[in-house]
């Protein structure tokens, strides 16, 4: 097609999206690794899409009021990138050609905070379908909280592009399952139904009847070709007048359309072309063959329309925005605070200090009482439970539940979805503007594993609370007892745990999740009463936020006992018991490995001084890991077995979590 | 009602149901704990099941023919301890009255191999819907693999019961799309939709259509009134009549019937109705308020009748399997090899062995080999991967796949359902007469980990093969590449795990797993070819079977690399340019930290010597946990943050996984 004259709409659009499709098999190609298929199948959907429905802002990726793109099929990586720099975010040709290299930022799967425009980190399947999800939350609610008559500053979509592998994982199952039932019909998915995976035709394997099981979900569900880009507007603007229900566009797809030899099979999906195969592929298209990268000038020029437009649409809601703060100058500013990231000064005064007079309390129910006390004072903090809010006590007291009636509920019943439940919360963190918290028990960490990996990785800020974190929870047995999860959660990078001694560590705890705003926290809590700790006896809680402090010591200590959570209180009845026989024994809290790995030399030998190398570590949980604190000539104190179902108390005491253990262990160091 | 009196046969039935719902809340109340709204509402639909329907001999609870009952909802142990002991299983009154009692054989939740009876372990939710699937899988192959005309030895249904958390759980959907493609007619699932879950009505959370839900999966689907047991028998029949899809009956009960204050709420769920509720219940059901644990005479001759119908099942099996084995010897041996576990002679008489001549062999590529030939000679070891099968190579190349048009296919395509291609896999390791395999990348055993766990509380034998196991895979970047994952697997009790060296240690990896009857096993492979070692040069490969073992010694050795997986080769390099400066190292090769903790003593000095304390590991993951083999002195080479998308070479190299480091490292230390 000469470039030269005058194209139809129809020439223009085909140049468009074959310039994504050229792009995309280029990049592969020059990388020789990746993924072509799925950006040439859906180029034209990404094009309709981006160029005429989107509403983005390429010169301003962070605008608050902009339409949400999740790319849930992460390995087409390359038609978000081509995408965003061909309409013009901070991606240019040369990262492009720097595709899946060191240090580039157009990585083999597209991640949050790293490149411009990547709304969150896709690659595992379904996540991206979780986070959608999460984000579309994120929008009801942050519309109710904000808009007010006559001002409407938060009013956007939530687009995604969903594979048939994504359809397949359970998570996307659970996410669609509870966004119908939440109505939530700001989002609009794109099920690219090209019917092929890695290992073939997915008639193999996956035969079941999408649209209808999304009918069951109560989503409004509608075919279209997707092959052809000038269906996808029209099915945009039914799925947004459709007010009721999240939509499904089923569009069916040819994966590496129009590879001669490669179209509609497994060989485009994850590898690339081959010189050749581009080659006759560029012929196709009557595109220069052996042109890499070629971008026609035309093209472009449509593309970049988006940026004009864009800073439009950014333009109008600043003139929106500036009405709304003269007339709301409180909620104004709280909507940027919000959308920063931020918390309100003095958001912490009100946090609670449990008497140690007072009967012993569970560290979940301490944190029942903190939560409380924060929701007052963070009113974009919102979450709940899978399920299981009565027992990990995850609940806002003066808020109602988030419903299709009522978006202003800060309590989210995720129901019996873990996995669902941590990645909707990796999409509210995506979406900004909202604290998202979820509980379940600490077992259930298990079902949300690559959410809180993926949390991590994505420096999102999703709380985890996990309650019954230990055989201490008793009769519910081996099944539901935690024992490697504390050292699972602990190998993972980015991760800040805590496994708080008592109520008053547990504040601060919640202080450390609330302030990390650069990745995940998860904390792990007591189903049993603990007691509170005598801070005029002992160190105050406030070492926690340094990861392990020395809660007693004792003069001329011969041994370190190092405990955490529960079995605190263990490690100082241990004290007290070598105390009688004369053994001075110095005990340190250690309520967060990473927390304290990260304190000064200076500090962390002052707590575990070199010289002294007879220590013990008590924990009720698998001794993986503790070498690292109590050396080569230490003791751990443990379980390395699964639990057992007996009340709580005898089940610590018969698995060896008890003083005498502990005492016999520090005096055979000695 | 006067029990002396005759009774109807309905007032007989209502006898018998009632016992198992005032034995439920008796147990659960004097256990002080539990869940007792279940089992009363479920009474009917169990009563009808095992009395009418389940083919099954409480004499011999392994008979290989039996119907299978999976518990979906653990949390409702009751109700299968009810049947268990009034039906005449090894369960006795005392066991029912030592509910959740420290040894008892009645733990909170069913646990396989525990209690004579339990076929799975579940609690975790979902996880039985799973299981019961992979039985069905594991039923639809035996019967393939071993019926001949006349000879009907396999043909049995896997019954389940399911509540609405297990609906909800996304493992289920997976299990569930994939059974309605398998058409795998021998499942007969009964939904038990009461409504309510611990946090209350599922109105909150949970709204689909769960029948136009599997219908979609391709489901048979029936509605019945779940308090009426009278149509249980019916729609069983209407179910077996099926014979090309699996069923769902979907049976609305009352939970915690007919408490007067508790029934159909959540307080009914979980915990004990209390003694005076339990009083009052019994009273509206007629039945003496103030007796704990009365069965009445009437009732247990009902439930007892099992006995001998489940005996003359078993008889007659028992002729037609004489008849069997007479027309078909070696079948009718093999069969029996196969329900007791064994491997049969000679099974690994053609494990390949790898030349150090040949190029570098990734170990997933060995691991395709080795499975090739274990293949010929196991018969009954089935799987294949969740999508990955052309990366990860676990192929069986002389069968087909496992379908609804032939059972007899060994290659079991799971779809992108990394979950559920877990929990099948246990439900076939409880079935028993398989050996399951499943395969995906080491990073997305993430989604496996509820499975990964139950496996090993259970005892099954499920083998875990996991490919691309470090940044090592390059290009697909951190969010496909492993870091945490071989610790996070390490800390599972029961669980072996190992990351061969090399093609030759891989042999040994297999011929662990296949030999390992009482637990799982997980193997992780590169997807990089790694050397094949030579070992008329270095120690043979068979010491992979010990965990660790010294590949590369040194006269006087003043230091130890200890290395897994690919860094075995750069723990060698390390060491010769060592020797170069005369510095003369030791080489571990530590495929298996859990089959080396469990050797002697002796030899594991004889491997580290606690003389030298000079050790530093190599190891391309997360360094947590390494401290316990290189102790408070070593150091320890590895990867404490996500990987980069890259190259392979690149990233290892950028991130420190290069001889250079560990020649520091080793220098640093002397």
């Amino acid at each position: 097609m000469p470039e030269t004259t005058t194209m139809t709409q129809q020439q223009l659009d085909q140049l468009c999206i074959n310039t994504i499709r050229t792009l995309s098999m280029d990049a592969v190609q020059k990388a020789n690794s990746g993924h072509p298929g799925t950006p040439m199948g859906m180029a034209g959907i990404g094009y309709a899409l981006w160029t005429q429905r989107l509403k983005h802002n390429p010169g301003n990726p962070l605008w608050p009021d902009r339409d949400r793109f999740v790319l849930s099929m992460g390995h087409a990586s390359m038609l978000l990138y081509s995408l965003l720099y061909l309409t013009g975010y901070k991606v240019t040709l040369d990262d492009i050609k720097d595709f899946r290299q060191w240090e580039s930022i157009t990585p083999g799967h597209p991640e949050a905070k790293l490149t411009p425009g990547v709304e969150t980190t896709t690659g595992p399947l379904g996540q991206g379908f979780g986070n959608g999800v999460g984000m579309a939350i994120a929008e009801a609610f942050l519309a109710q909280q904000f808009n007010r008559p006559g001002h409407t500053i938060v009013d956007h979509h939530i687009y995604a592009f969903c594979s048939d592998g994504d359809i397949m994982e359970g998570v996307a199952s659970e996410a669609a399952s509870l966004a119908g039932h939440l109505k939530l019909n700001k989002l609009i998915y794109f099920y690219d139904q090209n019917q092929i995976s890695i290992d073939g035709d997915t008639a193999k394997t996956f035969t079941e009847d999408v649209g209808k099981r999304f009918e069951s979900y109560d989503w409004h569900v509608q075919h279209i070709d997707g092959m052809d880009h000038t269906q996808v507007g029209p099915a945009i603007e039914r799925a947004q007048k459709e007010t009721g229900k999240p939509s499904l566009i089923i569009s069916p797809t040819h994966i590496g359309y129009p590879s001669p030899n490669k179209q509609d099979t497994a060989s485009a999906h994850g590898s690339p072309l081959g010189e050749d195969e581009v080659r006759l592929t560029k012929e196709k298209l009557d595109w220069p063959a052996d042109e890499q990268f070629r971008i026609p000038a035309e093209a472009l020029v449509v593309f970049r329309e988006c940026q004009e437009r864009g800073n439009q649409w950014e333009r109008e809601w600043n003139e929106k925005f500036d009405a709304y703060r003269k007339e709301h100058p409180e909620l104004a500013a709280q909507f940027e605070r919000q959308m920063k990231g931020e918390l309100p000064d003095g958001w912490d005064r009100d946090l609670p200090e449990f008497d140690p007079n007072d009967d012993p309390l569970a560290t979940r129910k301490a944190g029942k009482k903190i939560l409380g006390t924060i929701a007052k004072t963070v009113p974009n903090l919102i979450g709940g439970s899978a399920d299981l809010v009565s027992s990990t006590g995850t609940e806002f007291p003066d808020s109602g539940s988030f419903s299709a009636d009522d978006r202003s509920g800060r309590n989210i019943h995720f129901g019996v979805r873990e996995h669902a439940m941590g990645s909707l919360g990796n999409g509210m963190a995506a979406h900004g503007g909202i604290i998202p918290m979820g509980s379940t028990f600490l077992i259930f960490s298990d079902y949300q594993r690559p959410t809180i990996r993926l949390a991590a990785l994505s420096h999102f800020q999703n709380i985890f609370v996990y309650t019954h974190d230990s055989v201490g929870l008793g009769e519910d047995g081996p099944t539901h007892q935690p024992i490697e999860h504390m050292a699972s959660l602990r190998a993972i990078p980015n991760l800040v745990t805590l496994r708080p001694a008592d109520p008053n560590e547990t504040t601060y705890a919640w202080k450390v999740a609330m302030e990390r705003t650069d990745g995940p926290t998860a904390m792990a809590l007591t189903r049993q009463g603990v007691p509170i700790l005598d801070r005029s006896r002992y160190a105050p809680a406030e070492g926690t936020l340094r990861g392990a402090y020395v809660l007693s010591d004792a003069d001329e200590a011969k041994a370190i006992i190092i405990a955490t959570g529960s079995e605190v209180s263990v490690a100082l009845a241990a004290q007290d018991a070598l105390a009688q026989e004369t053994i001075p024994v110095r005990v340190v809290s250690m309520p967060s490995w990473e927390l304290f790995a990260v304190q000064d030399p200076s500090y962390r030998d002052e707590v575990l001084p070199p010289s002294i190398t007879a220590r013990v570590s008590v924990e009720a949980a698998s001794t993986f890991g503790w070498e690292r604190w109590v050396g080569q000539y230490g003791k751990k104190v443990g379980i390395d077995r699964f639990g057992a179902s007996a009340p709580g108390k005898m089940v610590l005491t018969e698995l060896g979590i008890n003083t005498d253990t502990v005492v016999q262990q520090v005096k055979s160091l000695l």
